[in-house]
């Protein structure tokens, strides 16, 4: 039997799974990435994951390893390079053709953002969708441009649908530029938004999660308070459904795509109460007749989508 | 010899050459479109231009007409229907399947901004350009995506690029959308800003020739009055270029193509102007480095882009 190995490198865990060829994950493996402790001992849990899974393949002449896929957050190149990552010490890094040397099979590495959302876009499996967009709703926002069927990256570093301009001279975003959709409807935006209020001294639910979370208020949190119909609550997911809604439309004028899947902790927590406003707000925005046709689709595979959309990255191949 | 016949179908003309296999343009045709008349005169006018360079094809055996490529504005489907034009009367007009039983040879049938703007690509035809966009600016804003050397159209409405919003709550657009780049930095929003400041008694060279030449600016008279100094013309480029920055950010971080191509009457009289302005705004806006590695070209073909990429485009079918 065929295997491959898929490998989601996070900034704080490593995920690895060994898939078979029905799709399925055979064998588990997670280790603590250790960023802080520098790029060598970041590749010696690296090879801990993919070794422990190794190990599971019975060693008779019926099962082949075929390949390892693997997601990392940052720009990589078509080459496998690692030009840079947020938040693990790889700086022009050939993880590639390293991991390939080591366990002499084929190796694909992409952005672990494009990878997720195309390991969502294999998952839905209808081969009536040949041209996709994924658009992942974070602590940050990314996504993923798949033409016919396969991941596009152009350069290496496509589908940045966080850093699509939607308002020329607004909000200032993480990345250093103005008006960009994540520093509108990211998790990190959406929690700004919230905490400017409170500081107001706005009522809301919200104030009582907020002091007992700490920082970060959570995206179930944020369900129930707008179940609640808090009214803070309301207002912050209008606000960040609305720039959902006028960059998906904006993507739907330039890509005229079959199907667009959203993803990401925000959209598969909100997704029931948001979809139907950014719905609303797209269709504002796209061309005439143009929305009708696409279809949209919220993400299933949560935490697994990294893992499993780097097998179908090297399965592809 | 191989031959194609690359046909431009507009509001005002009917433009058609035949191209041999050298990409060279053998004998030329034009008719007026007719389109206040009905589809059938529209479509009688068509078959007059494409029968006048057939007859100029020798009849030999060496000599035979291979295919022929058809630009025409509006939505166009990827089998070569016509669903709606804004300045012809087709709707849900079958196109492709009509020239072809007419000719009895392959037809493709394209967006007449996709295909001028692929038209523009093969010219240049550097093959380390393998994902390109082109962007068009003349009355309204289109565009045209290139992946992996082919025109990509999605289910056919692809690269409208005129309505990406660039700002949510900002200038209405003839769409009916609010904040489209079109609203902007179209030759229409040019004109608009440059009325706009004169009918409040704004002193501008452009005064005159706005008198003179009646309701349209010309491109070469903003760049006149832009090298003259002319505040307004210097403001209303300024103005335009921004929003072509912040919209060229967005589509590198979108695309991350090896090349973008800009084109249009804009883009050919007042290149050289806008160009450096245009690049420092996409710089704000662009993720960091990701705009050091893509190539930026002026169009070079004029009038005959949409020809040829016509041509081009039945040519690689």
């Amino acid at each position: 039997m065929n295997k491959w190995i898929g490998l989601d490198i996070g900034g704080t865990k490593i995920l690895g799974a060994l898939y078979g060829e029905d799709n399925k994950s055979i064998a588990q493996s997670k280790k603590k990435t250790k960023a802080q402790e520098g790029v060598e001992i970041v590749m010696e849990q690296v090879f801990k994951v993919i070794d422990a899974l190794y190990e599971t393949i019975p060693k008779d002449e019926t099962s082949t390893l075929l390949g390892i896929g693997i997601g990392v957050p940052g720009i990589v190149t078509t080459d496998g390079i690692v030009k840079f990552s947020p938040n693990i010490p790889f700086k022009d890094f050939e993880l590639k053709s390293l991991i390939e040397k080591r366990y002499q099979v084929p190796v694909s590495v992409g952005n672990d953002v494009n990878v997720a959302m195309f390991g969502e876009y294999k998952f839905i499996s209808d081969p009536a969708n040949k041209n996709v967009l994924g658009l992942f709703v974070g602590t940050g926002i990314g996504g993923a441009i798949i033409i016919d069927g396969e991941l596009y990256v152009g350069q290496g570093a496509a589908a940045e649908f966080g850093h699509i301009v939607v308002n020329a001279d607004g909000a200032f975003c993480g990345c250093g530029a103005q008006g960009c959709l994540e520093a509108y409807a990211s998790k990190t935006a959406m929690q700004r938004y919230v905490e400017t209020q409170l500081s107001k001294g706005r009522l809301s639910v919200l104030k009582d999660f907020h002091e007992k979370d700490g920082a970060v208020i959570k995206s179930s949190t944020l369900q129930k308070a707008y179940e609640a119909n808090d009214t803070l609550a309301v207002e912050v997911i209008q606000y960040a459904s609305k720039y959902l809604g006028i960059a998906i439309g904006s993507l739907v004028n330039m890509f005229h795509p079959d199907l667009f899947i959203l993803g990401g902790g925000i959209m598969e927590s909100l997704g029931k109460e948001m979809m139907p406003l950014v719905l609303k707000e797209a269709e504002r925005h796209a061309m005439p007749s143009l929305l009708d046709s696409v279809r949209f689709e919220i993400s299933k595979l949560g935490d697994d989508a990294g893992i499993y959309g780097a097998f179908q990255l090297i399965k592809r191949d």
